[in-house]
């Protein structure tokens, strides 16, 4: 372990740890919306504070009047295997002390069944603008808030008057469960003395399918990580247990999202200003005295294993042959320092650089028999840079897997092993169907570039779910953000940076909370896995009516159908009944 | 016929019919591509003149050099009954003489076999520019020529040296032939000599699948027609034998491509500054000396007549009961002139005309057996004036059958017979059920607000056979644009208009000359037929692995997918390739 310590200390070098950088840590204030909310209906809510379930397809603002009609009792219809994400608001015109909120068991018959990972939580506010692209927003945009972030159960919050509370409540529907139908109460009580405050009921009507486990989802997800933000905001040090600890939770909400990759970065900083802190290499890349290449794989080691301890093993994508800079930093034996190497690809020096790192990365993974997952990125360049770099690497290691994320090139749609592109751009038919012959991976992503339906903290709650279910039923094998936890200076609340629109960097909050655009994700995952299993259910079964009215269903979904009348909620709630009367159809 | 005539010669009050109003019937002169074009590949195409099959899928600029590989043997695929159109090119380094073109009938095995209809003609260059919005082009755009007009048969033009020409081949499959391999031969012969410049074989693989006669055809076609700048073109009486004679050939065309709906007009010019021509109404609206209203309908018996006599007869599409400007024409009985009545929707005025109109247009359409075929056209204008309509409609005339192409609106879907919507729309999925359900038409319209792909002279020629497609693929019944012939002064040469994209005003010419634009919307039509009956066909096989194919070869053009590397034409030929293997599938 002598040398890996060395390394981690060399690449801190210029950090202090220890010391409190910024305020990020300092104790929660939730943000107060100061925008301009209607107010004018509260005088009709008057009365107790009540609690009712909610559709989930907006974001309540925290002192508008909420145009909901009271619900407190409601069914929902699940898989076993399946994670629900329910949301319930309480709703108050006189306003309360603090309030905590609980799940109980799911029951049935007089008897109670564990659903290890069910719980509720309080929803939190977080600054968020109306911004929706790329670019600089401006700093003086007038923001507000939503209630993105998912706290922790069993923390607790007052209630102003005339003010609401989302509350989120997840199922985890045991995957050996009996299939029938269970009922759940969500209770909210007052944190001091536990009396209870309001309640509202909840019916799990458990269908006999079960989806896989996530590990086992064909759905291909690929969130990109992020350690070096987490190791920032807990300053902590890279890759010391410590760190570890403190990102497990997220390697954790992406094993149950179904992710397949963990994001290795070979060199310093792929990503330049879009990068909130930047992400140091997993490999250290040393020019020995005599003027040789030399790599140091063991925090790669580290962080492969621990992603796989979590359960997310399937790929590991190296980052990046093809960066927005074209250099790459190393250790200069020589003076003990780290310099920068500038070369574009192709170039004598690009050729040398990479075909020793290649060249021994390979190597290395193939000791650990880690190879065949492996993955070399390229970033979106220009086409003859590609090129040069692909032939670099097809040189150095002769079928090495690429990878990229960005424009469709003719060129590279027969050779990338995974190829993904934006939101709004299509293989043609006859090579995406070749490529899937290839066992080659055809990926969506969205960004700060596709407006809507997207995964901003702005964006409507359905799109979350929308865009893994238009991946799937659009012909492409899964989905891919580039932030998972780029998180910005004051993640728990304020999801603005200074590029992009507000929340895109990313989708989950420090200490482990989850987010609805996270929850919603893994819903549409999860409707991808249904639409899969249900398929292969009716062809089994040469159920052609089945098959017909599940092609039917997706037909929404595939023409992109979006509008203010028909918003990305209508098209998932139609998919959902659509999908339950087909699963009762496969059931019988 | 004394009324009508009396009723004509009032409507024609300031018209001067028998004088040349324009140069619009000058002599022809095809007019000349000004523009730069890339012109550098001419020396290597050096030698003769040459024919040569072309995909067809863009504009071939007169004088740029052609990018085309010599093909003069292609092979077609086709069902019986389907019309096929198929592009070739002389291309003439040398430049030479007045050139004709000829097609051979079908041959097979020495016999040659009659194919009416079966034509090649030159096709000849208009004025268009890179316009493709709404709203008013400036004058000053640069122009170009684009091959849009097909020739009539047997019309000769001379090639300049280093230009092409474009032809354009029509093959009518004949609907009882028997299926088989035929081969056909177009030929480009001196106009003067008749020697042959050059050849080129086509071979038509006929499979056993047959297409319905066009009026049997499910797809809801509805192109808006223009009798008045037929009339206005060729200076004849609106309505006189010698109108009917001239407009005989777009009745027919719209019958081939199996239209659906007789445009009646029932007030003076619904549109406005839209219409070059101004809409004379088909029904003369008179006030009585005792202040009643009377209407006249000969002018549309006449005309309605005259469209099922050419196989137009399944809708009587009346417009407007919410036109652009509130007001309504009628000739004033005391005064004997035309006078204009102004009201909204819902006033007592409106409501007395309109009661008045539907009453009397109901019990005359009755008697003539037409009531059930009728239905009441709205603009789309602000939603009360919409419901106000409506409202005076059914109570005039209860379950009198009313149409909207316009915006969606949740209070309108339950009770439109037709509903027309601008690509990029949807009806939820639970609508569009329900409205299919219940007999209820749901229909795509493109317009100067959709930029690509669209139907006008600039459109990339593959887009007229998408949209039909596309209209079938994503749900709907049909396919509607808002002017089949609404001709610009000079429609011979200059598709431009003062308003729109050039060409979006018509897809026809004068003298009975089609377009590449209505010829490539038959193309689509007709699939969207086959897709029909292929579905048919495989459901009643219960051929699940068929239906699956058919599916996925949908999945392109439901997703909209066009972009730079996947056009229209590769999404269209794609799904052509694709049909091919389904309907032999379906043959055996």
């Amino acid at each position: 372990m002598k040398k890996p310590i060395l390394f981690l200390a060399m690449i801190l070098a210029g950090a202090t740890y220890g010391a409190a950088k910024d305020q990020s840590r300092d104790p929660y204030t939730e943000p107060a919306d100061t925008a301009t909310v209607d107010t004018s209906g509260w005088a009709a809510l008057s009365g107790p504070t009540r609690l009712t379930w909610t559709p989930g397809d907006k974001h309540y603002r925290q002192f508008a009047t909420p145009e909901v009609t009271q619900c407190s009792d409601t069914i929902v219809n699940a898989w076993r295997g399946e994670r629900l994400g329910l949301e319930a608001l309480l709703i108050s015109h006189e306003g309360c002390g603090p309030v905590k909120v609980s799940l109980s068991p799911l029951q049935r018959a007089g008897k109670s069944v564990a659903a290890p990972g069910s719980q509720a939580s309080l929803m939190r506010y977080v600054i968020t603008t109306a911004y929706n692209t790329c670019g600089y927003p401006s700093a003086d945009l007038p923001t507000y808030t939503v209630p993105d972030m998912i706290d922790l159960p069993g923390t607790d919050a007052a209630i102003p008057a005339k003010s609401v509370r989302p509350v989120w409540v997840t199922v985890e529907v045991p995957r050996d469960i009996a299939p029938g139908d269970y009922t759940m109460t969500l209770t909210a009580s007052a944190a001091s003395t536990g009396k209870t405050v309001a309640t509202a009921r909840l019916q799990v009507n458990v269908a006999p399918n079960t989806l896989p486990a996530p590990k086992d989802y064909a759905f291909y997800l690929d969130m990109w990580q992020q350690p070096y933000a987490i190791s920032r905001y807990y300053d902590v040090e890279p890759w010391s247990d410590a760190h570890l600890e403190k990102m497990a939770p997220y390697a954790d909400m992406l094993a149950r999202a179904g992710q397949k990759a963990v994001s290795v970065i070979l060199f310093y900083e792929p990503w330049g200003e879009q990068s909130n802190d930047k992400f140091e290499p997993m490999v250290e890349t040393v020019r020995t005295k005599d003027g040789k290449w030399k790599f140091d794989f063991s925090v790669l080691d580290r962080y492969v294993k621990f992603m796989a301890d979590h359960g997310v093993d399937e790929v590991l994508e190296c980052f990046t042959m093809v960066p927005w800079q074209p250099q790459y930093r190393y250790r200069d034996a020589a003076t003990d320092s780290l310099k920068f190497i500038e070369c574009k690809p192709g170039s004598p020096e690009y050729k040398e650089l990479w075909t020793a790192m290649l060249q021994s990365l390979t190597s290395h993974l193939k000791q650990k028999g880690w190879y065949d997952k492996t993955e070399i990125v390229m970033d979106e360049r220009g086409l003859p840079d590609m090129l040069a770099a692909l032939n670099v690497a097809q040189t150095a290691v002769p079928g090495l897997k690429m990878a990229l994320a960005g424009n469709y090139h003719k060129e590279l749609v027969d050779t990338l092993q995974s190829y993904t592109m934006i939101k709004g751009e299509f293989f043609p038919e006859s090579v995406l169907n070749k490529r899937r012959a290839k066992g080659q991976r055809s990926i969506l992503y969205t960004c700060c570039a596709t407006p809507a339906p997207s995964q901003f903290s702005n964006s409507a709650p359905a799109d979350g779910a929308y865009l893994p279910v238009y991946a799937t039923a659009t012909g492409f094998d899964g989905y891919l953000h580039w932030s998972f936890n780029n998180w910005t200076d004051h993640p728990m609340t304020d999801t603005r940076f200074h590029m992009f629109a507000p929340g895109d960097t990313y989708f989950v909050y420090p200490d482990g909370r989850t987010s609805v655009r996270y929850e919603r994700m893994v819903e549409g995952i999860q409707m991808s896995e249904k639409i899969r299993l249900l398929r292969e259910e009716l062809e089994n079964r040469q159920d052609l009516a089945g098959l017909q009215l599940l092609e039917q269903a997706l037909l929404p979904i595939r023409t992109g159908a979006m509008t203010s009348y028909y918003p990305t909620s209508a098209v998932v709630s139609d998919l959902h009944k659509s999908l339950d009367v087909i699963s009762r159809r496969v059931a019988q």
